[in-house]
């Protein structure tokens, strides 16, 4: 396998010690585009040039503003930086070479709101570059995602890749609201061949899942119940008790039935209410996602929930203004893609596994991407690349081990270049 | 009725402008024992010398340390600080007088977490002594309890009073933690009558209730579930959900059956739980109360409350860890005391309704100290005096008639003097 | 203090072989009017003549039928029979005496749906008058209620009696049903002075309670929820699942806040849904009711609980049809009357305490007769006869003293002779 | 195809004019043996000689006598009915024909508690063959099943058979619990080649459906909760209250976590509680079922619902006992075995459609006839016999067409013999 470049190796660790949560991906953004402007590329489009339609979960201007103020002190370009206010955060570079189909990688960017481990046995801090963002983290492999799309650009410049090369640097993941907007931007509807991309989910260094399926739809709402507050000793009949409206929601969102046709899914992963121990709460939310085995799936879900937080705010008196936070449909890959993937991993120097499928069993919002390419008659496939990692996604200890980025960026590459054989 | 003097004017203004919360009462204390200090009074007990057993809901070092340091920077004396380090807040003052009865006046100290209007006819804004710290409040009358208390001192020290009076400034009254450890104190076991007493209760200026009774005992708990955590697409059944637990509970917290023997009370004021829509929740909280029209019905309350908690935590795989943070037992006024005050109110100047009695319907843990006078062969009452206020208490834009002040003072001291004169 | 005659025995223990559940009292009304017959009274009103507006919880034709068979299998007098086609059961007699006022006195007539006794130590067994139809008895003493009504026309008849004494005989009070319409016939209209009466209570023979207050206002409803079958293996999705919504309303009924004006309750007594373990089940229902202290506090709990199965239907998929099934409100004794009741158990022989007055805690129609009177100008009460009772009303044990009705029977015509003497 | 014989035709019909239900097919079982015992068989096993260790939902004997008595009425011979006294339903019958392998079909043969329809339009009614048990119904087809199993044993005998044929008529499959008993009575141990077959599922007369898989695995319970009664109105807290419980276990069985390793479902398809609107409910219960797509899902969701039924008892004071009413595993159709049905099909007249496999959905205690077979080295399949059926199954309309007889018996014995010339 190849041996990941110094200089790559530098650039994810400066992202891993730079991790922004969704929509501030201020610093990362400006490092990608200034990595990319200094390679011979055809087109770059960063911030709204990438994004279309409406985003959900962009966090208020404060907010905005202080990751914008860090990225800046940890010497972010300005130029950049203007382009991205508003939280208008990702990039698109554009290969052209010659005549051949349009491939693209998707590669998504977005840190998590979790704070990394100080021991001393944890790889970012024996080396020194454990975040300097207290309380945020890589803890994905977002990290290892940007380094791997600037990876593959390196080697299609490097071969005699013929077509068109779109490089999707995608922001906000890990709140599945990035997706949407990039795969409305346009930049998406001239694809022939789209590969997505994933580090790790449990395969070990060496092994590539060809095209995963089993992505489940998915969409996050927040519910916000609205009563009337009283004492709750003195008058507690005139309360409309919205917490109490929480609790019965959240006892029957768990109760939606089964479905016959495939899995479905709900949780109240995040709920609150009420401001004091003597007052009727007045005020309560859920934040809470359903999901299906398929869009239908997750749209029967949804309607049953909706109406299971109305029913719920009505019965206790309370209103409730539920909104979407994110969203995404199911997918699969196509069979056309996995099989350049397989193809290609079966003859890749390090490579000592190949899987044809495995199912996420979670949920992405490549999916959106995935469907847009495919709905305008292109083909896609959702690449696992195995990685070592120490701690589970979404943990603490989570990190990638570079060698595994070597390669993912063989594979990854000799697939675009195989697909750009083909005519679609 | 007499006017209020320019000093305790200008006295509750300045505790207006300082508000503390339980047990933080630093500043006030310091005040208060500054203004006594000044007066020719027997005995002086500040601190932990006022507080005796164990004291609930204390908040943690940190948190007592930055209201420290807010005291300190507002000028409180340095010596009465360290006597209240660890939020041992609160003072006793002793005058003693010849052979007469001991007489003891009970007023609480301590503000809430409310931010105060800044509207320009709220008359702390217009006359300029609004809340400096923002985020908090005098939005029950503390403030004006404690000008009571030094008022009475300042009556009584102008009067032929004999025998032996007792001021309790009590902290932590809001979190009905302060009532208990004053009255396990030993100051309160030599009290032959006890008043206690509170502004407003919407009973206008010039309203006095000579005896209020109907506090409904209380407990206030909170319950910490704690289960497993899961992905709550991938791998759902590995949670052990304690937002369902919790919502589990507070469905039947509400239900617990209603009694027969009198009023009962329940309420889940302010709960939590979870982390993030796509992980099943492996803590919640609830903090809630139970009360009851006696201590008996309470404690029925509190019973089913516990076994409704322990049930939905073990339903749902979870643990359940329930701590009391406030309690405090039912009480009434006694005849004696009561028509002692509405005999002298009846020729105060400025009273122009006297009600024999009337309800609180709420809480209060005065009653820790009427019960160990009790329990002892004294005899208490819980006073109210009536004071126009704008906003209803525990919101933005409560406020104290400050006339009525004068009124209070009056009828207190007026009061004090007249069991003075009896023989227990 | 009188004994019963042997006469008035006989009649009280067939009856009680002889119990018929509400708007089923056909032997029973029979069996009072052939004995009214016998006297010389002035007016005697039967059936739909004593029962005026809508009736509730009237079973259907053929349960009434087959009780309608039953009474005349038992020897009731066929045309007293005709007269209660319909259900149409309960009994109003008039007696005229010059010119004092008007005194009536209520009795309820009806039995329970609860299997009596077949112990040997159980009186009716012992005596041989236990009741005649299996899984029905007598079980709160109406058997003795109406043997006080005969006993008193006789007292009266046997007195220097002036004015008019009315007698009400009223069916169906176990389903608080049979009130309503009685007190809705214009026979309570013209009354001055109203006594309704009860046996037992917890109350020992030779104890009498002058006025009984605390009646809980009652509403008795049933709430049927329809949805949607389906089978719950193979398309439980299709379903709209009636149990679940059922079980959801129980949840929150029972969740509707305690009121500070006074007591309430909730109470889903009998429910039931569903057809198979394999089904969703398409249907449920709950037989419930709400009370209050207070009519207003039971028709707070009431709009509370319509709100709640509404909302519980609506969740779920669900329809649900709230049907009121019998209703009383609260009501309170007079002190002109329970003093005149007092005053004459003064002087009665066999009354060993007497109890101006004591908390019902239960529900009673009585109130809407005497709510009436009161509207109308008049006065009423609910006094309690003492009985020693073996085992608790609606017990399969209960059983009356004998020995008690003599002394209410002299109670009772003593306190209508000297109401007669005043003047209202 | 072969045209179903007249007596065959008479055979289901009679069948259809008697449907008895699980654990009482007296009648049904005496004609079989009846039919069994005129044909050259060799060995033939009644009663509890073909149902091994514990039988579930046996009902008491009181209603065991009622539907002997029926069937005595209806004419089935006496010392068949000695043999079924217990209600010990079902028979074997073994026919042996030299050296090759034992292969066994297996029918079940018990009614349901439907009213069958009375329309004009409804063939058994305008056929003169409606049910003569007003209330039960032939409304799944086992009347036809075992017309299978008749016309399978006579297609074998009328052919060159070698090997060992076994039929096996099991009682009480439509309360999953005739199977299970049967499975351990050894006569399935031999068992090289296993068919069960089951009529309609919504295919077509014409179509066969050659191994049907997605069983899911099931477990019946039924959960009765104990409390304490209590006077809704006059004594609430003393009730412990049963019907509470209920919902709350409802509520929350229904929340029970979905499974990623496949399908689960609950139901509380038959529920109820309480005696009267004005007591606080003493007793409750629960008849309900957990499935899943393999048998430990169902014994996820079965340890799940235990624990939800124990705590929700707890929580309110209550007492529950949890009974097995049935159960059965999963299972899948062996490829041997459902190829051999492909092929004989595919060359029997009237078929016309031929699909490989199909899901059932649903549940079916076959499954442990099939696991016993497959345990002991053997192979088994489910298939399915297509037939016009005007309503759905379990219906009060449904029906089969008898021509579907004929085709269902000719692929049946045609696998038959196919399979006795394997050697497995």
């Amino acid at each position: 396998m190849s041996q990941l470049s110094e200089e790559l190796v530098e650039f994810r660790r400066d992202l891993h010690r730079h991790p922004e949560p969704a929509w501030r991906e201020f610093y990362t953004t400006a490092r990608i585009v200034d990595e990319l402007e200094r390679r011979p590329l055809d087109e770059l489009y960063v911030g709204a040039e990438v994004l279309g339609g409406e985003r959900l979960s962009v966090p208020d201007d404060a907010e905005l503003a202080e990751w914008l103020e860090r990225a800046r002190a940890a010497g972010a370009r300005e130029d950049v930086l203007t382009k991205l206010e508003g939280g208008y955060t990702g990039a698109v570079a554009v290969l052209k070479r010659g005549e051949g189909p349009t491939v693209g990688l998707r590669v998504d960017i977005d840190a998590l709101p979790i704070r990394e481990s100080d021991a001393d046995d944890h790889a970012p801090v024996a080396s020194g570059f454990r975040s300097e963002h207290e309380g945020y983290m890589h803890a994905c492999g977002h990290d290892g995602h940007a380094t791997l799309g600037l990876g593959v650009v390196d080697a299609v410049l490097d071969s005699d890749f013929e077509g068109t090369l779109k490089l999707f640097f995608q922001p906000s993941e890990e709140l599945i609201s990035g997706g949407k907007p990039m795969a409305e931007s346009g930049h998406l509807d001239d694809v022939d061949y789209l590969l997505a991309v994933h580090l790790g989910l449990d395969h070990p260094t060496g092994e590539i899942v060809a095209g995963i399926d089993g992505f489940l739809a998915v969409h996050h709402f927040r519910a916000d119940f609205s009563g009337h507050p009283a004492h709750a000793g003195a008058k507690p009949e005139e309360g409309d008790n919205a917490v109490l409206a929480m609790a019965t929601a959240i006892q029957n969102l768990y109760g939606i039935s089964r479905h016959s046709d495939g899995a479905t899914r709900v949780n109240a992963g995040l709920v609150g209410g009420g401001t004091a121990t003597n007052i009727v709460p007045e005020e309560s939310f859920i934040e809470g996602e359903v999901r299906g085995e398929t869009t239908e799936l997750m749209e029967y879900m949804r309607e049953k929930a909706e109406r299971t937080l109305r029913s719920a705010a009505e019965m206790h008196g309370c209103e409730v203004e539920v909104t979407t936070e994110g969203m995404a449909p199911s997918a699969r890959s196509d069979d056309a893609v996995r099989n350049a993937v397989a193809d290609v991993a079966g003859t890749t120097e390090g490579v000592t596994s190949i899987l044809p499928t495995d199912a996420l069993g979670g949920s992405e919002d490549a999916t959106y991407l995935m469907q847009r390419v495919q709905e305008h008659g292109g083909k896609a496939a959702y690449v696992g690349v195995g990685t070592d990692h120490p701690g589970g996604h979404h943990t603490s200890t989570f990190d990638v081990d570079e060698d595994s980025l070597g390669i993912g960026i063989d594979v990854l590459s000799g697939t675009i270049l195989r697909l750009a054989e083909e005519r679609p």
